[in-house]
């Protein structure tokens, strides 16, 4: 069996307490969820980071600018794109100031803009490396949209760039403040239906618009695994608090004139050191596949949709709900981060975590290239 | 990659009304889905078979036998069973002559017992072959329950042996005659919701009994592939009508002291000529994985529970419930083989049918073992 080496790291959350220790927010939002340590709020909770958005695409327009107008430790202070026309409209619709509007050529000048703290790159994949690492460079925190990079060398770049700035870098995994994945999250970690042995797990939709960058290798790096795949990946992580050991995969292009150089459908197997098996799917080709289940000894538990900003329901084998309220993730996860740099506390969305997945996919890429079982060693 | 060669047979059904036009019980079952070619009974409709089944364990008691009384082609004629205490209780409670009660050593002697026609085997997977070849060399058609047995080779002998006395061959796979699954195969098929592109499917459940014959390797063949994986197997071959061109799998046991020699979780992938991938899970380890799911281009469609005798039911994308109304597969199974022995059609459930199933699950294990992607051939 060949082998990959993926170095052995501290899972990210090894109890639902550690899970969201860090997380003040998401610990109020989920009183179901019983008593936590209160992790105090910075002591200077007045002051509110400046982010920049780098990259003004929808993500940026329909979820992240509105989620930061919620914020409690953060604001709207400038950004950074490649077309004038798109500036002006944020500019007049967010009141963003002339000296923190920036292009992909002059956002290292930010180094001397004070209001600025924080960069969150939502550029496309290929590009999160070098935009990242500008800001880095420029003595910018970091968040990145995920997938990270579209290789493990990329991350590595992005982590060295940040921890030799002595900045932190974050990846925008939204789930991992969302209240129904982290009650799952405690239903795995505490066994309360004993232990997992098998998880189900998926995420696609049917691609739309042929031009997009996603259908773009160069840019992507990848087909729905690296779009949306990777949360079913991240459910399979976060819910075991293992990392994998051995992936197999089958990939897909059903539509080659559509999706020239991607896969459009594609499963991968996933074993875990306990011997958890974990099943996943994802595609480009059809709506409707947003879940995953565990099968635990004792019962099953699972979301379905699993993955949504909003709607995020499950159900257990014991007929209960899952029907956390939902929260704006996008408003949680910077908030979170936000709280981490105040505090100098690390974040349990770390780059480190962000590369791992990033090593997985490739890795489930290459196992479905050469028909093989990758050992993740 | 390595090539196993399987046969490219005719798919078991093309259409809806290929699908069910040798089973006129399901037809007159399935009123909703419209007209039908209503396939003539037999001449001789008032003839019924006698069936005598081989194995008295819980399938035959709880199911089989109570089935064969609800049936209007067949009758319970005869038995064959190792355990004289057994054939006394049977022999009262279905008015059994002492004629027609066989053990394993003397069935061959059936061949001279006009009361019985068919042999339904139902002994543990290993001894199929045995017990088939017993029956067709007595000039008995036989029914088979499923796995059909542990190797090809057997099965291939099972087929020759039925072949060489002119004796039909099937293999109990009950949700060939099901209502709901074969509304699912129409759905599939007909393309209701466009060009399926994956299938998840999973069955298992949390095993008993640790002296079972089913955890003994050398009678099962296996672990939860053989016994209820199949199920998972089977739908993705009805629903898709194709035979998968590539399999890849990772197995797992969890509790190696209950399960020794056999897996406990167990998870495959498939790839079918037109690129549908079907991602599928088995174990023996929790309850509650008994369903699949069809995702189409414009929608998706499945069942859960998708294997049970009864209660089996689902959902559509556009909101409509799957819910025929349950009837005894194992009742309509034998009536259908009946049927085909009566009218000399051939059985949609036969031998070779039942001999790919047992390729792909050895091509499974093989690829599981071997961490290697096998091409089907």
């Amino acid at each position: 069996m060949t082998v990959i080496k993926l170095e052995v790291m501290q899972p990210p959350f090894q109890t639902r307490r550690e899970f969201i220790k860090n997380s003040t927010i998401t610990a109020a939002s989920l009183p179901l969820l019983g008593a936590f340590s209160t992790t105090a709020f910075a002591a200077d909770a007045d002051r509110k980071l400046g982010f920049a958005l780098v990259g003004l695409g929808s993500l940026s327009t329909n979820q992240i600018a509105p989620a930061l107008q919620k914020t409690k430790y953060c604001r709207l202070a400038g950004i950074v794109t490649g077309h004038p026309a798109k500036a002006e409209v944020w500019k007049a619709k967010y009141n963003i100031p002339d000296k923190n509007i920036y292009n992909y050529d002059t956002m290292g000048q930010m180094a001397d803009n004070p209001d600025i703290d924080v960069v969150y790159v939502v550029t496309p994949n290929a590009l999160h490396a070098e935009h990242t690492i500008k800001a880095a460079t420029a003595g910018k925190h970091v968040l990145s949209e995920k997938p990270m990079e579209v290789s493990v060398e990329k991350c590595r770049q992005m982590i060295d760039a940040c921890q030799k700035a002595n900045r932190q870098l974050a990846v925008g995994y939204r789930l991992h403040f969302e209240p129904n994945n982290l009650e799952c999250v405690r239903l795995a970690r505490e066994k309360v239906f004993g232990d997992v042995k098998m998880i189900q797990a998926g995420f696609g939709f049917r691609s739309g618009d042929p031009k997009q960058w996603r259908l773009d290798r160069a840019l992507s790096g990848g087909g729905p695994l690296m779009d949306v795949g990777i949360y079913a990946l991240q459910a399979t992580r976060y819910l075991t608090g293992e990392e994998p050991v051995q992936v197999s995969a089958v990939a897909s292009t059903t539509d080659p004139v559509k999706f020239k150089d991607i896969e459009d459908c594609i499963t991968w197997q996933l074993k875990f050191p306990s011997g958890i098996l974990a099943n996943c799917s994802s595609t480009y080709r059809s709506n409707g596949l947003n879940h995953y289940t565990a099968f635990a000894e004792n019962g099953w538990f699972g979301l379905g949709p699993a993955y949504d900003y909003s709607g995020i329901n499950g159900r257990r084998s014991d007929g209960k709900a899952i029907t956390f309220a939902p929260i704006d993730q996008f408003t949680a996860e910077m908030d979170d981060f936000a709280q981490c740099i105040l505090n100098n506390q690390p974040t349990k969305v770390s780059g480190e975590e962000g590369r791992r997945d990033i090593k997985i996919m490739m890795a489930i890429y290459e196992a479905a290239k050469t028909g093989k079982t990758l050992s993740l060693a």
